[in-house]
C-alpha cells in the first residue's frame, strides 16, 4: 500500500501552507511551530500542515480528502503526529487519504523506553520490590541480589525501539535476542531471530526478560498468545508496545501457572484502566499507565523541523508512515 | 602504621601453614579452600591462615601475636577476610598483631555496588515507587518520567568501590563528580574534587544523587553532617559505604527540610535495625539490609587464590589491607 504522496508538490507548498495544531498541543508547541513555520497558526492560502495526536474530524475519510484538485487550505497535504505510535490515527482515518504525507514523532523515545526497560529489569536484579515490602514492614534481612550481566532478554521488536532497548540493557552486560518479523541483519543485538525459528523457543525459556516492542498492526495482535508465553521459563514480560498486541487471558494463566514470573505492563488494551479493571489483578505485575516513552514539545518540534527540512531538500522524511505496515 | 609482613619469610611458610575456616563458612567455600591448598582444613604444622569475616578469639590482641619467635600451628602469619569492609575485623583486634598479613575480598563487589546504585538512581527517573504506590491503589495515572542523562552524581570515593558506581552510572549518561580525600587523578570520573573544594559545595547543590562509598576509617566517621547535607538541593542520598559515616539525626533532618529529597540506605550504624528502630520512618526512605555488596564464596576462592600467588612469587597481594587507612 503506498500513500501516492508526491513529495516535490508537497515540498513546493511549504511556503504558503497552514500550519494548524491539535487544541491539546501546550504552548511551548504551538509558540515553536508558528517560529519555525514564520506564520501565524491557521493563517496562509495553501493546503494543510496539521499537527497532533488525532486528525480533526473535518478531514477524515471521505471529507476534503486529497486528489480532488484543489490547492487551497480546504486540502491537507501533511500531518505530523505528535506520537510515534500511529495506530489510533489510522484506525480514525480509514482508508488513509490519498496522496497526503504522515509522519511521526519518535523523539527519544527510543532511548526513555530502552531506560524504562532497563529501570525494571536491574529492579529485578536488585529486588527492588522486595526491599521496599520489607521497609514497609520494618524488616532487616538480606535479600539476594544479582549482577544482571550475563542474563538474556528476548525482544520483539528489531526496529528503533527495540534497538534502543537492547543498547539499554547491554550496558549492563545483558545478553540480547532481538525477534524480527522476517530474518535480518540487525547488528545492535547478540543475535536476531524471525519470529518462527525454532530457535526462539529456546531463547524464551532461558530469558530473563521478553519485551514486546512491536507496533500495533494486524500482524502483531494478539501475538503474545499460549505459544509463545508457555514457551517462557519463569521471565518477566515488559510490554512496551501496544495492549492488543497480548492476548489477555493467556498472559494471565501464564503469570498463575509461573511461565511469565511477572510482568511490568506500560500499555494496556484500554486505557485508561478503570478501578474495577481485573488487569490490577494480575499476580507480580505492575502497570505503568503509557508514560515509558512519552514525547515532550522539544521532541515533536525536532521531529517536525526534520520532516521539514527534508521535503524542503526534495526527500520524503525518514519519520514517514508507511501505510503498509503502520509505523 | 605498618604491619611489619615479612612477605618473603610468610611465602616460604605457605607449603606447610594450616589453613583455617570460620565456622560459618559454605561447604563450597571451604572444600574450595582444601582443594586449591591441597590439605585438608586444620592440618599441617606450620602458621596459621585464618579466612573468614572475623578473627577466631584465640588469635586476637595478646595472645599468640607475631614476633614471638615461633613458627608453629600456634602463630597467626596471614588473616584473608571474606568480606571487602575489615573495620570490624580490625575493630575486634586492637593493636593488630605485628606481621600478620591481613587481606580481603573484594570480588565483584565493585560491579555489584554499581549495579546496586544505577537500579536505585533509574528508579528514581523512572518513579518506580510512584507506579507501585499506583498500582496498589488500582491508579491509572501518567507519572513524568525522566531520562538520567545529563543528571549528575556526587560519588564519595574514588577507590574501586566508587570508580565502579561511577562507570555505572556513565553508561546511562550519567556525570558523575569524584570526591577525595585528596586531589588526585581518577580518569573513569567527569571531575574528581578534594573534599575541602569549594566547589563541592555547588556540585552538592545540583546532585541528583549523592553516593558515599568511603570506607569507615576515623577520617569518615560522621562525615556526612549538617555541613554536607545541608549543600544538597533534594538529592537522593545513597548510602553504600558504612553507616557510621553518616550523622542520622542531621539526616533526618535534612529529609524533614527537603534538602536531602530521599535515601538509599544499604547501611546502618547498627546492623540489623530492630522493628522499633527510628531509620525506618525517616521520610522517603529505603533500608536495603546491608545487600549490595555481597561476596560470593566464588568471590572468596578468587581473591584469595590471586593473593596466595601473589605471596609464592614474593610480591605483596593486592588487596593486602594497610592498617594506617583501614582498607
Amino acid at each position: 500500500m503506498t500513500d501516492g504522496v508526491d513529495v516535490e508538490w508537497v515540498a513546493g507548498q511549504l511556503e504558503r501552507a497552514v500550519v494548524l495544531a491539535d487544541p491539546s498541543l501546550s504552548p511551548e508547541l504551538t509558540g515553536g511551530l508558528e517560529e519555525f513555520t514564520g506564520r501565524p497558526l491557521g493563517e496562509g492560502t495553501g493546503p494543510v500542515v496539521h499537527v497532533g495526536p488525532t486528525l480533526p474530524a473535518e478531514f477524515r475519510a471521505g471529507r476534503r480528502s486529497a486528489g480532488d484538485g484543489s490547492e487551497g487550505s480546504d486540502r491537507l497535504m501533511w500531518v505530523h503526529s505528535t506520537n510515534a505510535g500511529v495506530d489510533g490515527m489510522l484506525g480514525d482515518v480509514s482508508p488513509w487519504p490519498e496522496g497526503v504525507l504522515l509522519t511521526r514523532t519518535v523523539g527519544r523515545m527510543g532511548e526513555r523506553i530502552g531506560q524504562y526497560v532497563l529501570a525494571w529489569a536491574l529492579a529485578d536484579c536488585q529486588d527492588v520490590r522486595g526491599f521496599l515490602r520489607q521497609h514497609a514492614s520494618r524488616t532487616w534481612r538480606r535479600l539476594p541480589t544479582e549482577l544482571a550481566e550475563g542474563r538474556r532478554a528476548v525482544i520483539f521488536g528489531t526496529g528503533s525501539i527495540g534497538a534502543a532497548v537492547a543498547a539499554a540493557l547491554r550496558c549492563c552486560g545483558i545478553r540480547t535476542t532481538g525477534v524480527a518479523r522476517t530474518p535480518r541483519e540487525a547488528p545492535g543485538f547478540d543475535e536476531v531471530f524471525a519470529l518462527e525459528a525454532p530457535e526462539l523457543t529456546e531463547a524464551l525459556g532461558q530469558a530473563h526478560w521478553v519485551v514486546n516492542a512491536l507496533p500495533l498492526t494486524p500482524a502483531t495482535t494478539g501475538l503474545f498468545g499460549p505459544r509463545l508465553l508457555s514457551a517462557m521459563n519463569g521471565a518477566t514480560f515488559v510490554n512496551v508496545g501496544r495492549g492488543e498486541s497480548v492476548q489477555t487471558e493467556a498472559l494471565a494463566k501464564a503469570l498463575e501457572t509461573g511461565d511469565v514470573g511477572g510482568a511490568v505492563l506500560d500499555v494496556l488494551p484500554d486505557e485508561p484502566a478503570p478501578p474495577d479493571s481485573p488487569l490490577w489483578d494480575l499476580p507480580n505485575t505492575v502497570i505503568t499507565s503509557h508514560s515509558a516513552g512519552i514525547t515532550t514539545p522539544t521532541d515533536v518540534l525536532t521531529d517536525f523541523r526534520t520532516a521539514w527540512h527534508a521535503l524542503r531538500s526534495g526527500q520524503r522524511p525518514a519519520l514517514s508512515v508507511q501505510l503498509g505496515l503502520g509505523y
